[in-house]
């Protein structure tokens, strides 16, 4: 039996991995559970998308171009130059399998096996799995519930780097925190990416649906990033198709951008399909996004009101993405869910969270905490904490 | 400006980049262009995998599992069943963005940086660009033309092999020789890995098209490389529905399973409409794959024997696939592309080919050859080698 890689082994599991068997026996034994653990909205596709999945009269279901189709560079790019980015052209982007396969590229294009990359925490999970998969080491500098999960004093940045620091990757909004980086938080981080030389990789796959007036401000608002900064974007939460497949990377860097080329070469085309009813979305939009923002927002303000009315819980009000992070007055949040999902119901029902710790560098910093996502409808929301509420009096530990 | 990582530096560009602007100005000068370089078929999808697009009613195109719908791989277990290999099933694959992202799991699973694969060269251009992405290196063997790209003498494998090796990578059918290994052939690199205790990856994406009733071993008929074989598969040829971008891997080892899992949830989720349409034709396939392998049959006995017919060319009868490495009668096959495309037209028409050393460790060994593919209808490809034919006359060098 061949061994398997040391990179195979470091790979880090899903944060919720272990919980999933419980969830499966849960409900084999007919109990219902409620899923706050998830980013898979259950909103629906806008109606222009799925029309244009049944308008699709190829005959042939050819490979794109690597770097994306025309047609769907141009719509993005309109979409870009609307956010006020009027230099950004189809050249600007590369169409990826996801934001995921844009984050994979861009780590590829920026860091070798043993480089760094800083990441505020708690982040995104899968950031660890890009880095190990490409043998790239992560520093965290950690963010503090009390103060909502903004920016660490940028020190701490400053601390961190070393020789080997290729980039600061940051998620705005923020997955788990759903914290809204501020235009002075934003200017910090360029600053040190300047004094430094490094790249800023800025996740926004999550910039549509931020809340009370609010406007995100993209990494691309700063004119001396202009060959430091890469977005990672995504149509999978903006229009709540993540099963196509299709994000992108955005740069002014003719260098990264050519040497991502050579990795969109070798995998050869990003989806084809994807690409055409992502198009379509972008064509009439508004409409759709400023509906979903409406939908979201009532279910923000619902759920973190009941969540802070349960004695002992802590959940700052995020200003954008889908997801809260949560104190729970527990020791120990993996052995809270896993026993709401094994030992506990309330009439049948019960609910999956995301224990906090597989957010974390060191699960230790999270181990009070768990991410609720707000992608049910505000009924489901509602029940959820009633039950979150029963169960935390009954739990045992 | 950030110093880009050397994986990045070090990716190949395509082998036929360098053309790209030649044959771009061919043909605004009206050029007409006959595409020999490509690997895109002309064949049509299957209409069971059209109708299914027109037929999707999901109203929120979400997320698979990231191993793949159980839908669809119990659809590829059939088909593998009815391969012949009946102890497969659903959970033997885990579905990919295409054979290329299988290829890069497989990579990720077996190899870390630094760690080595043997490939028989010529061979797809493109395991040098998922190699170097993760730093694993390519040691190759060459097969000859005079033998028509047959297994090299195992001794070569034999004294290739060092502590670093991890896999032997092969294709078969073989792009770009179109060769089919034999089941001997197979053995003896079966014995071989055994003997080192090495993964073989066998990339089998175009197992469908092999020709003169001969059919394709694979290396899942070895029962003695259950847990040191892993097979890449894709639907990008077999239904030509490259764009929809779904292919997987199959092995039986549950350790390589269960690892390549960890690298499918980093990235969450395979294309859902690809899944969903390549079931539709995997339902009723058995029709649509007989006729297209007797048209790609059709073209190659036409596209050989009018090559052979060239003075000086030399075409190995390809069995399998839909290429054929041709060795010309020039010095250098680099400089004679460019020559078609930059100085060269029969009445407004010309031929883009790409050059053999692309395919090769050491481009020098292919500097004969070119890979030509014959995914054009007769009438085309008789037209092309017309060309090719004036042209080699013509051609100062
Ligand atoms: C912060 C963040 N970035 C990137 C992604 C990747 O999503 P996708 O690959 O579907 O675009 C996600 C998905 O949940 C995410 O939450
Ligand atoms: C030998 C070989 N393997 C793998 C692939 C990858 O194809 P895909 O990612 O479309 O499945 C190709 C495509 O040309 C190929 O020729």
């Amino acid at each position: 039996m061949p061994k398997l890689s040391h990179r195979a082994e470091n790979m880090p599991a899903s944060p919720i991995r272990k919980l999933v068997p419980y969830s499966l026996a849960a409900k084999q034994k007919g109990i219902k559970v409620y899923h706050l653990n998830i980013g898979q909205p259950d909103i629906e596709t806008p109606d222009s998308a799925l029309a244009a999945l049944k308008d699709i009269h190829l005959k042939v279901l050819e490979y794109s171009l690597s770097e994306g189709n025309i047609e769907y560079r141009d719509q993005l790019a309109k979409y870009y130059n609307k956010l006020g980015f009027g230099d950004i052209s189809a050249q600007n982007f590369i169409v990826t399998n996801g934001g995921s396969e844009a984050l994979n590229f861009t780590l590829s294009v920026l860091c070798d096996p043993e480089d760094e990359i800083i990441i505020p925490e708690p982040y995104y999970a899968n950031y660890n799995g890009f880095s190990t998969a490409l043998g790239v080491k992560v520093k965290s500098i950690p963010s503090s519930i009390e103060s909502g999960f903004a920016l660490p004093p940028i020190d701490a940045f400053d601390q961190q780097i070393t020789s080997k620091t290729k980039a600061i990757l940051i998620c705005n909004p923020g997955n788990p925190t759903g914290y809204l980086y501020t235009r002075q938080e934003l200017e910090q981080l360029a600053k040190i990416a300047l004094k430094y030389d490094l790249a800023i990789i800025s996740d926004e796959v999550y910039r549509e649906y931020v809340y009370d007036g609010e406007s995100q401000v993209s990494v691309l608002s700063f004119p001396e990033l202009r060959d430091h900064c890469v977005v990672i974007d995504s149509e999978s939460k903006r229009y709540s198709m993540c099963g196509v497949r299709v994000g992108c990377m955005v740069t002014r860097s003719q260098k990264i951008l050519e040497a991502a080329m050579k990795f969109a070469q070798a995998r050869l085309s990003p989806v084809l399909i994807g690409q055409i009813i992502a198009s379509a979305a972008h064509v009439k939009d508004e409409a759709y996004i400023r509906s979903v923002r409406e939908e979201y927002t009532k279910r923000r303000d619902l759920l973190v009101k009941l969540l802070n009315e349960i004695p002992g819980v802590v959940c700052p009000n995020p200003k954008g993405a889908f997801y809260c992070m949560v104190e729970l007055p527990v020791k120990d949040t993996d052995d809270f869910a896993q026993w709401l999902l094994e030992s506990y119901h309330l009439d049948g029902e019960t609910v999956m969270i995301a224990p906090g710790g597989g957010f974390y560098s060191d699960p230790a910093l999270g181990k009070k905490q768990v991410r609720v996502a707000y992608v049910l409808k505000e009924e489901d929301l509602r029940k959820s904490v009633e039950i979150l509420k029963d169960a935390l009096e009954k739990y045992p530990a």
